[in-house]
């Protein structure tokens, strides 16, 4: 995680901050299990799991959460 | 994802809000499975499994946090 | 859901917020899983069943936190 | 839950605002299962289950968060 | 919990303010489950088990949310 | 836990308050289980289970909107 992925949490749509919510999740979960192979062979079994889809759905929300508030909503 | 589908956050009413909220939360799962016909199947499953109707109300609350600040809770 | 339910966020009293926070908990149950039949039969399952309903508490209480704020908290 | 529980989140302490925040989870659980005798019945089970006792530190977390911020955190 | 444990969410230090937020969480178990020697037993169990100590994680974050709320992020 | 490790909520750079949410986040395991060599036998188990990876974004998604409270969100 040396090169920086994260310059900024604004963004100029409120789609794109959803799309910045999803990429936090996604580094999250890297930062825990970096290895992109592992993480491959992981994705199938989660992405069928309806518990774990909703799970995730959790962290973009919270996440959405702050990206959201640092853009001011849009407003 | 590429059509755009979240323009703004802002909405007339709590309710309209209160359905923004569901579809941020639809679309969280359709981000991490977007083939429909997964969904479908998968859908048949956790609807009737109370653990994930509670866990899918989570995600439709943070989400609602979101909207409702977003919106100055339409005060 | 096509019948408006959600007209405001405020409440006279946080005990009434309180339980706007309630019928926002029970309607994103039935955002996801429509049926009241459906639902009554598995109402029978998880109100006996602790970790729901500590779950379901969990949903209550975030509903809660927007339910507050939306109403400065009542001071 | 007709008589009046609930008539201001403002407390004179943090602390009596900590267990307004206990108050208000056993309330949610009481919402949903309103049985006190089943809810008694219940409490043997989980008490001991330390997953419970971490979801339901999370409910107390998460209204303490309201309860702090509706009395300008005691500052 | 009759005598005072909670006079203040102000502390003088972020690091103080983690520990305050821990010291939430574990009080917050306390509530639920108030016998030392039960506690104790519960432990050995749940701080080998990877699910229960992210879970207990997500309470301390949560409290810490609050806490450093309560001191204006100690800027 | 006796010597200082978190002097300040405020980063330079998002990114760098991304990786203080991920420190804080295993600082809240360690205040559970104090054991390096327990901890380091316990990953292996779990950095191979989905479900327990997405619930450690969750708590990283927790303490990143504390972090990006603190720094009014890079703006």
């Amino acid at each position: 995680m040396s090169e920086p992925w994260l310059i900024s949490l604004e963004t100029e749509t409120p789609q794109a901050g959803w799309e910045l919510a999803i990429k936090l999740s996604r580094m999250s979960v890297k930062a825990t299990q970096p290895s992109d192979e592992v993480r491959g062979k992981l994705r199938a079994a989660y992405d069928q799991d309806t518990a774990q889809l909703i799970a995730s759905s959790q962290v973009i929300a919270t996440n959405f959460q702050t990206v959201a508030a640092a853009n001011g909503w849009w407003r």
